[in-house]
């Protein structure tokens, strides 16, 4: 079988995109596609494949399959990428629409240059900052605000809050002197987060600029985490180094997010999304 | 710039062939193409790009870039999808033809099934047995086989032989107990292998099949190594355990290949090669 694709990337993070207006799948055949066509050895090689779908709830739908076939709720990266094809090939005709993923429908906008889409906003909800919607164990206290918290005798503070995902935050003097290689791994399996937690190190450089580095639960260090660099901009303004309503732009290593927590609590995500390439993969050698 | 590229591989190792008869590339562009279009990430994911190019010498050529954009000399996996690509497009239109690679001409033949190209074998040209040319230090023995080669206090007994490469090859009674996550980092850069050492475990099921499994020279474990089953056809033969001008299968982690040493001292090589995309990359978000 002969599956037309794009693949496609935000910041390093990048699927292969299958169009099912125009060519659906099998669903029982849907993991081992994904598992198949993620593996860079035998197959096109990516992070695993997103379903550009129709929907009853939005002009367009997407869902997402990990390179292990598994199905996945969300992705802010991929959310970005799904906006620009489906503006870009016609499947919405407005630059602001919504699109429906697992976890719910998002609002997106498309900001273009050129006809093309340059920068993708997409609505990701309202963070989740009680101790028990984390979740973490820990004293009474309601919100978990530069907390104390040593680890490996390294006394630490730590900001933690959900995006959909649990996120712990650790404000550094010196981003390139953090510890996400050494103290990564063992505070994403600390027991104060019974769920595990995505560890993130944030250099402050000004009110509307944060550095930024990931390790994220059950991957280790990557280049972007949409969820995560919304955790830094939510926690940057709890602890009082950046204000509510302004954009603050986060490096990442993979490249720049913009995050902005409106007065209304939603927190809004801005970051490029680009076509890698694009054609038809040969499903049927693997059958 | 937009690309048309074939995604390929044979038993895993995997590559994006550019058709520059159709697409000629820049010549000053080949290195950041290479590494850019390797890249998982932000490209297609490859070890690397492969040209197919015209040639003085014969019908087709080729060049190969490894993924860190330098230039590479040959690539036994790489030549039968050349070959396979070349009879598909029409390239050339009989069975047997020459490829001409960096290292030079060599003879590849075609098996046909149902129109398609499903095996190719490849001249892998003549062994080098002399200890000098492997190059490999030691006792004035001429060539190197089944002599006492003590590892970490393991002691091994090693036949060793180029095939353009340098090869170690250590048989053992049971291929899934072979040391080759231990010893195969040790034995690559063993002193006694001036230009280091491709390592090699070798289990001997018959005088016709072989298992095999190694760690590469500069890429530690891979799932297929070309020269890596020619060498240990070559060394089985060289201890008895096989025949010159028969048939050898070697079971590679990614698939089998058919290993024959002639009796005009020429080593062919016979297996898989298959398309797994093909379409058009976008070079110019890269630039």
């Amino acid at each position: 079988m002969k599956i037309p694709f794009v693949k496609m990337h935000g910041l390093g993070n990048n699927y292969v995109f299958v169009d099912t207006f125009d060519h659906p799948l099998e669903e029982r055949q849907l993991p081992e596609i994904a598992r198949n066509v993620a593996d860079v050895h035998t197959g096109i090689g990516s992070d695993g494949l997103i379903l550009i779908t129709p929907s009853d709830k939005a002009p367009v739908g997407m869902r997402i399959f990990n390179n292990d076939g598994s199905e996945g709720k969300n992705c802010g990266n991929g959310l970005r990428c799904v906006a620009k094809y489906a503006y870009e090939k016609g499947i919405v005709s407005i630059e602001q629409f919504q699109i429906e993923a697992k976890s719910g429908v998002v609002d997106a906008t498309v900001r273009l240059e050129d006809g093309k889409v340059d920068q993708v906003t997409i609505d990701m909800g309202t963070p989740w900052l009680k101790r028990s919607e984390i979740p973490m164990v820990g004293a009474e206290v309601d919100q978990v605000v530069g907390e104390a918290f040593d680890v490996s005798h390294h006394p630490l503070e730590v900001t933690a809050l959900s995006m959909g995902n649990p996120h712990a935050i650790f404000f550094v003097d010196d981003i390139a002197q953090a510890p996400l290689k050494t103290l990564g791994p063992v505070i994403t399996n600390d027991p104060r987060f019974p769920d595990g937690v995505n560890v993130e190190f944030v250099e402050v450089v000004s009110p509307t600029e944060l550095h930024f580095r990931v390790w994220e639960r059950g991957s280790g260090i990557t280049q972007a985490c949409g969820t995560g660099a919304c955790a830094a901009g939510v926690a940057s303004v709890l602890n009082g180094y950046a204000k509510k309503d302004s954009d603050i732009v986060v490096h990442l290593s993979g490249g720049d997010l913009i995050i902005k927590w409106d007065l209304h609590d939603r927190v809004w995500m801005t970051g490029p999304a680009e076509v890698i390439a694009e054609g038809v993969y040969h499903f049927e050698r693997n059958v």
